[in-house]
């Protein structure tokens, strides 16, 4: 048994590279990352992460070095399922979403990268094993940016090697939306796939407006077109606006993605590891897309989710964002020709160095 | 203009005065409190508190003290649905559910505290004024007693003036729930309201048997038969079970109810003020639990709670739980023949005894 000796848990806030802007966030200028370090009684270790824009991270961290360290030290770090139930459970009440599911995400997916680790296999392929490559977009933060600067970030994001980019959406007037949309399509020509991000702007009825406006651009999908509590409303938005609708970076459960996709309200289910409940609920919202038929997409922390999507044969794009986070991560993940590809090393291949994060460690 | 000028956070853990047991929480021997106190310009002051059943209380404290504060502080304290708004958004990622919105539930009963306050009003009347006597149920939390001390507990609340009652469910043979349901209505009489809680303890298939087994001796409703997030199940075991359904206590927001509501999973739906976004909240359940023409009940806080069930022509039962928190409270609800009266102070009328809660304070 692979004792759970230890975990540790870190709160850093992140200054941003640059000042990212969306509908929802207004200007977002750092944000924080909690991580969670769990080590058995052999001396093996796992890491796992969560990040927040700016916000909640002292509640994660509570959760993680308070509740879940008592409610997992000296358990057998190899049965996690039956760890994630047991954390879920106890913190079931005053928890059940937010801070609660990043901490519980961040430690289950410490979990994972020390169970592979002590298998000397890569994540991705203990989880199952698909096609290492997987195709990629840059998710660009970026709708304050004026247009030639917006087609600018684009010109760079073609030259690190991306074949897919994502815009953000959501503007006050739906007008400018539609003529940056029109310029970003132009630039970039009729197949390249342009994905578009509206981070909860609207109604379900100004988002079919905006769908139907966007339409003859031809963008692959609509993203978050408005709050994720509104699932007859995403049904509404996907039959009559005509696009293919994502959204899953505010559903925090399985059982929230069940419901969306059941409702008909989702054409890219979108899972975050860091919110919606690690890698074991990563995996059950990838399989549960498939067994509908649907492809599998995802937000965020892109060095681990590449180790997942790489196992799902329904995997559609990575995202990969812009946070920076690469400054302070063991191997930044490369993107080759429009793919990411998972490395091979054992665990999720995602190291820390901690010495660089430790002057921004948060309080 | 009442400017916020302090929002102070306090966190307490409380023993319990006796252990209570239910089927999802166990043994329970303490619980957490987390308090807000809103000060204005003016120096009037507004308090409001949230609980949980022993974790997440330290994330709650958190959030209250590190970003409510934040947020709000400088801001019009009368502007609640503005506040609760600029509070949603500024924590929704990371937030949306869990420690987050029991942290706004505290904040948001806070300032209508101060609101009635400033008004020199008893917030019943405030809502709207219905009638202040509302019929109240004692909530046994008496899952593991044995059948002898649950009917001499029975006793005791019918001596403290209760006229309905409820008792846990959900042990591990469905046959001793219905001996003891049936030991109750017979210690009970006919019309005595009885109701039971299974605190989410039973899949769909197991819920419907149960309320098959328990129809017979006729529960005024059957509670939290399963996970919250199955809304399906729920409407399920409504129609196919034959009792009505109470559930709420595990929803943290409006659209929750609404989700639950519409689907026709729910008939006595069950807010926690402390839990569900604050009496803003509270007050949008119960008004759209009205317009789908169905009574409101309680969960927690019963203190609190019999002010808004004051202003509901469509409450149901007021829950009085056993928490003990009236040891620290000015003035303790009190009932009579069945009925809890919401008091005629200006504001909620919760005072807390700072002194007494001084040596209980986490950390
Ligand atoms: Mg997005
Ligand atoms: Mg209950």
């Amino acid at each position: 048994m692979a004792r759970l000796e230890r975990i540790e848990a870190g709160f850093y806030r992140i200054p941003l590279p640059e000042v990212l802007t969306d509908s929802t966030h207004g200007a977002m200028r750092a944000f924080e990352i909690v991580t969670a370090r769990v080590r058995d009684a052999d001396g093996a270790e796992g890491v796992g992460y969560t990040f927040t824009v700016g916000r909640n991270g002292g509640a994660v961290h509570d959760t993680l070095a308070r509740e879940i360290a008592e409610l997992v030290v000296g358990e057998d770090a190899d049965l996690i399922e039956a760890l994630w139930r047991r954390v879920w459970w106890a913190l079931h009440y005053g928890g059940r979403g937010g801070p609660t599911v990043l901490a519980l995400s961040a430690f289950d997916t410490a979990l994972w990268d020390l169970k592979a680790k002590r298998a000397g296999t890569a994540l991705w392929r203990l989880l199952g094993g698909h096609d290492p490559r997987v195709p990629c977009y840059a998710g660009g933060i970026d709708l304050d940016l004026p247009l030639d600067a917006l087609l600018r970030q684009t010109d760079a994001n073609l030259a690190r090697g991306f074949r897919a980019i994502k815009m953000k959406v959501g503007r006050p007037d739906l007008r400018e939306d539609v003529e940056r949309l029109a310029a970003m399509r132009a630039h970039l020509g009729g197949n390249f796939p342009l994905m578009v991000d509206a981070n909860m702007a609207w109604t379900a009825d100004q988002a079919i407006r905006a769908a139907r406006a966007f339409a003859p651009h031809d963008p692959l999908w609509l993203e978050e077109p408005t709050i994720p509590e509104d699932v007859a409303g995403h049904a509404r938005i996907l039959r009559e606006g005509g696009l293919p609708i994502a959204a899953g970076e505010n559903l925090r459960s399985v059982w929230e993605f069940q419901a969306l996709i059941s409702a008909g309200g989702v054409a890219y289910p979108e899972p975050d590891v860091t919110n919606c409940g690690g890698v074991t609920a990563f995996m059950k919202v990838a399989r549960l897309a498939e067994a509908f038929n649907l492809p599998v997409t995802s937000h965020g922390a892109h060095d681990i989710t590449v180790q997942l999507l790489a196992a799902c044969p329904n995997r559609s794009f990575l995202e990969a964002h812009g946070f920076g986070l690469d400054r302070f991560v063991g191997h930044p993940l490369r993107i080759e020709e429009g793919r990411a590809v998972a490395p091979d090393r054992p665990g999720h291949g995602v190291s820390f160095d901690w010495n660089a994060l430790e002057p921004l460690r948060a309080t």
